[in-house]
C-alpha cells in the first residue's frame, strides 16, 4: 500500500476551531496530568539561512497512535516569496510502528495549535475583564494569537509592535481587514501597557520592559522554543504572582522560564502547569501579574494530528474513496 | 505542488550497493572530520508493544538539503505478519526549509546504511587476513550485516546465534539461498571465538562472554541505540587496544562504549572516530582485540537520502516526468 499524504487544502477544510480548541484543550489538560509522553525536541540551526528546524513527538497515553512533526521556520523566506513556516506531520501507529498518514499540512496545524495553545492558556490566565490585547511581533503567529484570543473573549483593543511600523501596520491592516478587529500599531511601552501581553518573536534578547507590565496584567510568551532565544525579561518573572509553562522540562531546558531561573528572579519550582489551569481556573488576585511561557508540545501536535486524521478517513470512508 | 513521495521499490532500484558504499564512507568520514552537523536523536519507546522510534537528523556541512528520518522497530510485528522496521525520510532544503521530498522506504535506507556502515567499519578494524564470521542475532541486520561484509572480503564462515534454533537455522538458510555464504548455526561461545564478531540485537545485557573473545579479533556492536540497551560486556571495552565510535558523543550517551566507560573499563577518551579509519587504517598488533561502537549518524541517513533523491530526479527529469 502506498503511503496516505493529505493535502493542506483538505487538512485546511476538516481542521475547524471547534475541533482544535477542543482537541488542544484535552491535550493540555492530559499533559498537565501526566498521561502523555512527551520526548524533548530534536532542533537543529541553519545561522546561514536565518532559519531552524524542530521535530517534536508525543503521545496521549493509550493512544492508537502517535506523532512526529518536522516543522521549519526560516525567516529569510518572504523575500524569496516563500513562507517562512514549513513541515508536515506523520501519524504512526504505536501498535506496530506503521506511519498510517501524512499530513502534508505545510506548517498548517502547527500554526493554528500554536495559536489555540496561547488563546486557551491567555483566556484562562488573564482577568475575566481584560480586553486590551498588546502584541510583539507581526508574522503568522502575531496576527493568529490576536485572531484566536478573540475567539474566546471580546477584545477592545488590539496594539501592534513590531520591528518596523510598515510590518506592524500590515500586521494591523490584516486584523482589520479580515477580522475586523481594532488594531494598531504602537509603541513597545504602549503595547507592554496592555491588559494582556503576547509575544510572537524569533527574539535573543527581551523585548519588552518588565516594568512598562501593569498590575493585574497577564502576559504569554509564545516564541521562545530555543536556548539562544529569549522574549521575556527575567525581571517579569520576579513580579509573577502565578507562572505557567506548558512543559516544564522543556521550559527550563529552552524558554523564557529558563532564563529566569537561571538568573535568580523565579525559582524552578515556581511554575504550575497550564494545563491545569484550564481545567481549574487558579483564584488570581486582582493586581497580580500572571505569566505563561509556551515553547509548543508535542502530544498536543499528536492529538490534533489523530483527530484530524481520523475525520479525513471518516470523509474518505464516506465518499467511498478507500479500499 | 504536492508532495514528492518516492516509494520503496523506486528507491531499491536506484540504491545500488556502490552508491550506498561510496556515500556511507564518504560521510562517515566527513563526520569523524567534523564536517557534519547532527543533533542528538529523538527517542521513543513502547514498552507495551515491544517497539521503539527514533527520529535521526543530520546535514553533511554546504550540503543544500539536510534530512529528517523516523525509524521505528517493533518486535513483534513478525507474529502479525508485518515487518519489525518501518519508517521514512524527508529531504529538507537547508536553504528554505521547504520539504522537497519524502522518501517513503518503509526503513530500506535505514537498513542498507546501517549494514554499510558496518561492514565498512567492520573490515577497517579486522585483520586483513580474518575470515570467520560470528553473528549475534538472526533478524534482518544480522543477515545484511554478514552479506555486506562478504562485499568487502571473502568470509570462509558464518556462525550464527540466536534466541532458538529455529531462528538461527533461518538465518543460516536466508544466507546459503541467497547469498551462497557457509552459514551455520553456532553456540554463542563458538560465535565469539570467530576472527570477527558482530552483535545485531536489542538486548539489554551483555550477549557475549568477553572472555571468549580470542586476541586479534575484531568485534562490532550495531544493536545498542538506547542507554538501557547493551549487547558488549564492558569488560571487552578494557581487552580492547583499539575502540572506535560512529559517534562519540551519541556512543557515550547511548552505546555499549557508553556502559564501558560508566564501568570503569574504559575511559571517555579512548575511542577514536570510526571515520578516520576509513580514510587512514590505524596500525594493529595481530594479537590486539579492536571493537567499534555504533549507534547510527543522521548525517550518513541525510547524504544517503540526498544521493538517492538526485538520482530519482535525475530519473524522472530523464523520463521526461517533471514538470
Amino acid at each position: 500500500m502506498s503511503l496516505p499524504v493529505f493535502g493542506a487544502d483538505i487538512i485546511r477544510n476538516a481542521a475547524t476551531p471547534r475541533l482544535i480548541l477542543d482537541t488542544v484543550r484535552d491535550a493540555l489538560i492530559a499533559h498537565a496530568e501526566g498521561r502523555t509522553s512527551v520526548p524533548l525536541p530534536l532542533a537543529m540551526e541553519f545561522p546561514d539561512a536565518d532559519g531552524d528546524c524542530h521535530v517534536k513527538a508525543g503521545q496521549i497515553a493509550g493512544a492508537p497512535d502517535f506523532s512526529i512533526k518536522i516543522a521549519t521556520s526560516f525567516y529569510r523566506n518572504p523575500a524569496l516569496g516563500l513562507p517562512s513556516n514549513h513541515g508536515l506531520i506523520c501519524v504512526v501507529s504505536a501498535k506496530t510502528g506503521q506511519i498510517r498518514a501524512v499530513l502534508d499540512d505545510r506548517g498548517l496545524l502547527t500554526a493554528v495549535r500554536t495559536a489555540a495553545c496561547g488563546a486557551l492558556v491567555t483566556h484562562a490566565m488573564a482577568r475575566p475583564g481584560a480586553g486590551t490585547l498588546g502584541v510583539f511581533g507581526t508574522g503568522e503567529q502575531a496576527r493568529l494569537q490576536a485572531l484566536w484570543l478573540s475567539r474566546l473573549r471580546p477584545l477592545s483593543r488590539v496594539l501592534v509592535h513590531g520591528r518596523t511600523s510598515e510590518t506592524s501596520r500590515a500586521a494591523c491592516d490584516w486584523l482589520i481587514a479580515h477580522h475586523h478587529l481594532p488594531a494598531r500599531p504602537a509603541t513597545a511601552r504602549e503595547t507592554a501597557e496592555a491588559d494582556i501581553v503576547v509575544t510572537t518573536t524569533p527574539a535573543t534578547r527581551p523585548i519588552l520592559d518588565a516594568a512598562h507590565v501593569r498590575e493585574g496584567a497577564h502576559v504569554t510568551g509564545i516564541g521562545t522554543d530555543m536556548p539562544h532565544k529569549n522574549e521575556l525579561p527575567a525581571a517579569l518573572f520576579g513580579r509573577a504572582g502565578l507562572i505557567a509553562t506548558d512543559d516544564h522540562e522543556q521550559c527550563v531546558d529552552h524558554g523564557d522560564f529558563g532564563h529566569a531561573v537561571r538568573s535568580g528572579t523565579t525559582t524552578v519550582d515556581s511554575d504550575v502547569p497550564a494545563g491545569l489551569l484550564l481545567k481549574t481556573p487558579a483564584a488570581r488576585p486582582d493586581d497580580a501579574i500572571t505569566v505563561a511561557d509556551l515553547t509548543g508540545v508535542g502530544a498536543v501536535d499528536a492529538a490534533l494530528a489523530s483527530a484530524v486524521l481520523g475525520l479525513l478517513w471518516e470523509g474518505e470512508a464516506a465518499a467511498g474513496t478507500t479500499g
